[in-house]
């Protein structure tokens, strides 16, 4: 982050191959690239740096840069300058290869070897798994025997896109399994929200501000919702989906960071690892996820057909590759409580679906009532303070305060405050991963997760996940367009609270 | 204010002669007369209704009306209303009279009494004394000698303008004065101040929004600055202003009224007297003033000539009625803490001038700063969290903290939130007088000043202004057009701190 202290290429020297496994897929098309063409256009690319892009499919060099040209007109947000694109342009190389084939692994290695030679990139190396998950061991198993993993005199990183397991079981095989070929300080775990300017804001404004950090705690804090609600449903990525659910898809890694990011107690230091040493200590506090835990503040949700935006839009049963009997969720909503001094009493509630009534994510603040006494003398419902960190797709903080209402001279409003606006450069964006590829190689490990935070982020996530498995809920259970499930209102309600969508 | 237990008028019934002593002047032509004519706007004035202007320039009820026509009409706000203006119209009488003829008051009466009969206004009267400080004691005689003041089965009120006596001895002869002749409940010292809405909406603030109320005190706030500041000079008034200065004009009452709305506790209730109470002890806690904290905390200005908006204007000295060697302040500020348990340690700084370069009145609330660590780490200056109540000339509230730059990725930047928008409706004009003579009829007296509020703020005052009439300072001391002379600013700067202007 700000701190430069993170840094392992103290020289500044960034010059690497970039390895990408799934160099003609739709990541690296959409994503990658058009990250990499920005970070030419901020001059963060030293002139020694290659890219390999691994594919299955015949093609010339020529053939898929042109691919690739096209891909960064259509999906960089800036108009592509002829120049630097050259630049890039040259940096780019094809390499085809099926990776599932062992083998080639050696031979591959030769080739990029023979490319240091040729590029002046002193034997760095990004790997890029821009792959489906199933083949992340295969490819980590081609580099280890070719010993394209720890290495002497250069560094050699792993970036792993999600889903990084599908359990805490198999995450903790997938692990062991990089762990023979990488130090874990190697492997770059990508959680794409990280990159998100209003995320990474979430520290600055509690650590750099008296007035929150003084009142960042269960004495003032009533509750804590985080939302991250879609209007999008599966799409075209039912097969992927029905495997992963909202628990896996978002719980498990988004949601769960941006809760240790809210929770955290302030680290002695900016450095990555006193961040996140403090980030999975959240985790860890969440009270145990017993039985009645699951029974009375877990709430799944499956949507039906509905109207989006005006559209008719069928339901999850009825989406591409997705079985007529699936009992997979698409929406989840929890309660929990951080069993530590700073959290105890307040809960946590927790939400994300698709297909629901607004596309938005946010984090509000709910702060405690005061005393029905004075202003409020008369009154049994308060418009309470409101904090709201909004991250899309409107980016920037909301803040709803009581006044005088100057109109009627008699009566009391709540009155807004906001910076947020509508950032075109929010989300999954080319420039999250700009920020997220610059930063690998820097070796700033600050916005990627450790994995001790990705296991403890599993150890409450399986159990949840375990219980939806075995559970019979009856899906669908909300409507596309609704805001999910009468359950996920009824937790809140049976507590007197409400989900604010301001 | 909002609550209704503070109407001694329960039953609803506004019915009154108003009777303004000074009913010629300058005070009734742009404040008084336009404020009535919004009540009648408003559907707030009953029909049995009665203004009695008492005048000493011969002119008959048909020129006096015609007279006050023509000012609602160049003093009001919204357009003068055919139909509006006739039903105010009638209501007023013009009433020749020499005030400081005892004799008269006897007639006077016997008027209104004749005039309750054809207006059936049942003996309510309110006594506007809209005329120089010297008349005061001479109509309140007149009142007593003629039995107008307490009476059985009619209220009657009396409305007093600033300034309330000139030091503490003059103020408590004149109060005793008024004690003879009315109950300390009925008599209204007005502070038109207190009838803008953001100085009422302090309270609200504080006591409607738990983040606010959880951190208003001296554990959270750094300190606090409450800066009226003026572009004008003295104008046509220094005859007035060379025996007033800016302790008189504008501290003892104005910034005594606001300290104490900032300052106080919370109130039990909202009763008038349960928060004049805690207003009043805010004024008691002032810290003692010793010959080192006039030494050290006060500091006097008088401008000299100077450019205001591009334009050359005189000093104080050689305005109109101002003598070549006057040592009159028209600037003062001030550092003092309140000895309670709430402020005991936080500062509070006070300014306030004519001929500055900024028209403003504003309440900065500074909190304080963090440790420097984190992302302070190599900073020496915090930008800290401020909140600004804007009094005038725009009203609202600004709220400045600190977010991530998400321009540059890397830094720090202090972030401003702002509801305050321009209002025409704020300051010393016909719409706050019409807030405060409607309170005067329903009998709200809590926008008013009660006499021991009055007296602690002299007892302050008093000493402060004693000590300027001894001291020789080397006047003039600040240019028009500046914000004051130097030692105001090394005032704060030798705390570390400095003033605001957001």
């Amino acid at each position: 982050m700000i701190d430069n202290d993170n840094l392992k290429n103290g020289d500044g020297n960034l010059s690497a191959i970039l390895v990408i496994f799934g160099g003609t897929g739709d990541l690296t098309h959409r994503k990658l690239m058009p990250a990499l063409y920005n970070l030419v256009l901020d001059g963060l690319l030293p002139e020694q740096f290659s890219i390999v892009s691994v594919g299955r499919r015949d093609k010339t060099e020529e053939e898929y840069r042109s691919e690739i040209h096209e891909a960064i007109q259509k999906h960089s947000r800036n108009k592509v300058d002829d120049k630097l694109w050259e630049k890039l342009n040259k940096m780019i190389h094809y390499y085809r290869f099926d990776f599932t084939n062992l083998e080639g692994f050696t031979a591959l290695n030769e080739y990029l070897d023979r490319l240091d030679e040729t590029a002046h990139t002193g034997g760095n190396r990004v790997f890029y798994l821009a792959v489906a998950p199933e083949y992340f061991e295969t490819i980590v198993q081609g580099l280890q025997q070719s010993n394209m993993g720890k290495k002497k005199d250069a560094w050699s990183r792993l970036i792993i896109e999600k889903p990084f397991g599908k359990d805490l079981k198999t995450a903790r095989q997938l692990n062991n399994k990089l762990l023979e070929v990488f130090d874990e300080s190697s492997i770059y775990r990508i959680d794409h929200y990280l990159g998100k300017e209003m995320i990474q804001n979430i520290m600055v404004l509690r650590f750099c501000n008296s007035i929150f950090e003084s009142i960042w705690n269960n004495k003032f804090i009533d509750n804590i919702q985080i939302s991250l609600t879609e209007k999008l449903g599966v799409g075209t990525r039912g097969g992927y989906y029905e495997h992963s659910g909202a628990m896996r898809d978002m719980l498990q890694n988004h949601i769960m960071q941006i809760l240790s990011m809210v929770a955290m107690e302030p680290p002695v230091n900016l450095k990555t690892d006193s961040i996140r040493t403090e980030k999975q200590k959240v985790i860890e506090a969440i009270e145990e996820i017993t039985p009645e835990f699951l029974r009375d503040n877990v709430v799944f949700g499956q949507y039906g057909k509905g109207v989006i935006d005006g559209t008719p839009v069928v339901g999850y049963r009825e989406e591409e590759n997705v079985p007529a009997n699936s009992n997979t969720e698409t929406f989840v909503a929890l309660k929990l409580h951080i069993n530590n001094f700073r959290w105890a009493g307040t809960p946590f509630y927790i939400r994300t679906g698709k297909r629901m009534g607004t596309k938005s994510a946010e984090i509000v603040v709910q702060f405690k009532d005061l005393p029905n006494i004075l202003y409020f003398k008369d009154r049994n419902i308060q418009e309470p303070n409101l904090l709201v960190l909004r991250i899309q797709p409107s980016v920037g903080v909301f803040f709803q305060f009581n006044t005088k209402n100057f109109s009627t001279h008699n009566d009391i409003v709540a009155t807004k405050m906001d910076t947020s606006y509508e950032s075109p450069t929010q989300g999954n964006t080319p420039e999250a991963y700009e920020r997220l590829i610059y930063d690998i190689l820097r070796g700033d490990a600050t916005l990627f997760s450790r994995w001790d935070e990705v296991e403890a982020a599993w150890s409450v996530a399986d159990q949840i996940i375990k219980y939806r498995e075995q559970k019979k809920v009856n899906f669908p259970n909300y409507d596309s367009g609704s805001m999910g499930p009468v359950r996920a209102f009824e937790l809140l309600a049976k507590d007197g609270r409400k989900w604010w969508n301001v």
